[in-house]
């Protein structure tokens, strides 16, 4: 008799993965580790952006008031007192008439209240002449104007981007406080896998899933321990998940979780006491991924083909991941394009087809079925189609989940 | 007397910057050292994808043949004759009704041409009974459905992603050929900029642009040398420059570059014999964005304002870097959003305004002028408003580069 399982929507599997999340802590690194972490600390601003009113281009510091009744028929004469550099600071205080040349990025004189732009000036023997007349603050960067001091300017949970490492450089963080990353093992599972380096021989394919896994972890910034091979035997398969489960926060199986004579992890699940989330998702590819949890620990049970692996990856891993990292964002990027083929045949269950994005239309990657390799290299995104009774229609608008858009495009069109 | 440069259009800054781009050779990485680079071979397939005829299901493979007929009130029996888990290669050949149960992955044995799910039999004493006729491939995975064998199955010049490393290893690539990175340095230049450690003092900040072109390289899988902070004095800055520029394929300077009477690399490039490609770009920010070859190697001068920096890196630097490694898509990925504020003021110049992507809506990240820092940070896009005398509205719809998609959505609206 089969076992008989019953499938969940995806954002309920979703839903029960991240209620199982617990932060696992923080740990200082130095500001030049700390791209593509995650904030385990606010950025505060420890001094105003810009920190002192300066000057945004290349020209002279004067009094406005002096530039009042300017024209062309009336040029008005300023004497060039000081000039300073970016990094400067004049001594001297303007007086009437007084004018000191100034470079883009350096401090406003004592005085000054407006910044007369090379261009806008005539230079003659004593300094320079304007034609038209300057409001207070008139080409001048305000101390303040970007961030205030104190100001909490990037929230804890963000992703260290190259922004936010130039605002932690601005600030002084020499050092910052980013979550831990979880511990993440990987174990395929599977009779029929050989290694990378094998010959193939007949009923036998080369393991790809692992390969892949730790190309997802990466491309997330992780790291992993391997736990190669295990052979479909339910008591070595045991000792081997229990020792990985035992060193990892996260350990990802591959294979292994159908309903087939040789599928051990439920039986592995049962005989580590973990509680079983969710072991059939209303998805396609990956209806058979299973996720469990033991000591608080996850045992992401993910399909051994490989587009249902990668699919079950991206919609469950990562968020999970993520989100025992404290991240605010969990989710893959999302939006909407135009489908470029018909799907006319209606599935019961939600669709991810490995797509193509072009920033408009949205076509399906090339062969689909979960057990495809080639369309999981040829994508750069994700069509959701909602399971139910209708099929999809090209030019129809669908859901499109970003992923791999980072390869970016093969033409310029602006 | 102010030096007059003449702006040219973004699209043609860009392309006589990809003009100079030469190939810079390959090497060969081990496959897991392989993922974020940039192929240099194509992926030939060097077996069928599935390698032979496999059973997609847990079930029983029997001869289609057998089951003509078959119905509610004629069920047909099968006698199961042998019992093969993945990787496992049965020596029976199936006669008149026989089966042989066959697990997810395994070759189809001798004589079979379709699989009966577990859950489309009954199990009896003998072995099996079906209700319905199977067609001849019913339920099989077809030898070669997905790639045949010698096929070219991603073009040489594609980025290695997660998908990518999965075909590798199905073909055996436990090498791969990869593009070789250029060697790219940074230099930052200004007086006024103090290191990540340094107190604040009044006229000064501390330097941001290195750090974040730093992290700027780094999502793009690159490191980079760096030749640390200049002082504006020319002799010195030269030699610096000298050095930095024979060191390297690609020299990354900030600051310097407009017409200040300490912005020092016009006459740098002058000094070594550069060729100055353009020095004014149609753009805000990053207008004075400043691109030179001497010996064929590239020399870019960035804005020293961190948002003009910033840009003048992803439009310019990140191509010629990307066309170096004989790359397919050279540019940033892009779509069209609505707009989410007024930009009332009609500009001259095409603007890039960094802001956030929602999948859908498109509004400024922040404080917008090119001496920004926090809307960096803030921002997951840039909006594209082209130069012209038109102002943009609120619900316009408008280009969007995406550029920092990677930390993904808050929401799960699916």
């Amino acid at each position: 008799m089969v076992e008989k399982r019953m499938p969940i929507p995806v954002s309920e599997a979703l839903e029960r993965v991240l209620g199982e999340a617990s932060l696992i802590g923080d740990e200082k690194v130095e500001l030049e580790e700390s791209y593509g972490r995650i904030l385990a600390e606010p950025i505060v601003a420890s001094s105003d952006v810009p920190p002192f009113n300066r000057s945004p281009y290349d020209g002279y510091a004067i009094r406005s008031v002096d530039s009042a009744g300017a024209s062309g028929t009336n040029r008005i004469s300023f004497r060039v007192i000081d000039h300073i550099g970016a990094g400067e600071v004049s001594a001297k205080r303007l007086s009437a008439n007084e004018a000191i040349r100034i470079m883009t990025g350096a401090q406003l004189p004592e005085g000054a209240d407006a910044v007369v732009m090379f261009e806008q000036t005539v230079e003659t023997e004593q300094g320079i002449t304007i034609r038209k007349p300057f409001e207070a603050l008139e080409n001048v960067s305000l101390q303040g104007e970007d961030v205030q001091k104190g100001e909490v300017v990037i929230d804890c949970g963000s992703l260290i981007n190259p922004g936010t490492i130039a605002l932690l450089a601005t600030f002084g963080y020499s050092q910052v406080a980013v979550a831990k990353q979880p511990v993440v093992g990987i174990l395929s599972t599977g009779t029929e896998l050989l290694g990378v380096d094998d010959e193939l021989v007949p009923g036998k394919i080369r393991n790809s899933n692992g390969p892949m896994i730790v190309a997802q972890l990466k491309r997330m910034g992780f790291r992993c321990k391997m736990y190669g091979m295990s052979i479909d035997q339910l008591d070595e398969s045991y000792e081997v998940v229990k020792k990985a489960a035992d060193e990892t926060d996260c350990l990802i199986t591959t294979g292994g979780v159908s309903v087939g004579d040789f599928d051990f992890l439920p039986a592995i699940y049962e005989r580590l006491g973990a509680e079983v989330l969710f072991n059939k998702v209303a998805m396609r590819p990956g209806s058979v991924t299973t996720v469990a949890v033991a000591n608080g620990r996850y045992l992401f049970g993910l399909s051994g083909n490989p587009s249902a692996c990668f699919t079950g990856f991206e919609l469950f891993v990562r968020p999970a991941l993520l989100k025992m990292m404290g991240a605010g964002k969990l989710y893959l990027p999302q939006t909407k394009a135009v489908l470029g083929e018909d799907f006319t045949k209606a599935n019961p269950f939600t669709r991810f087809i490995r797509a193509s994005y072009d920033g408009e239309t949205v076509s399906p990657a090339g062969f689909n079925k979960s057990n495809a390799v080639s369309s999981i290299a040829r994508g750069n995104a994700l069509i959701v189609l909602p399971g139910g009774s209708r099929g999809f229609h090209r030019s129809d608008t669908v859901d499109v989940l970003l992923l791999g858009m980072e390869e970016g495009a093969s033409k310029w069109r602006l």
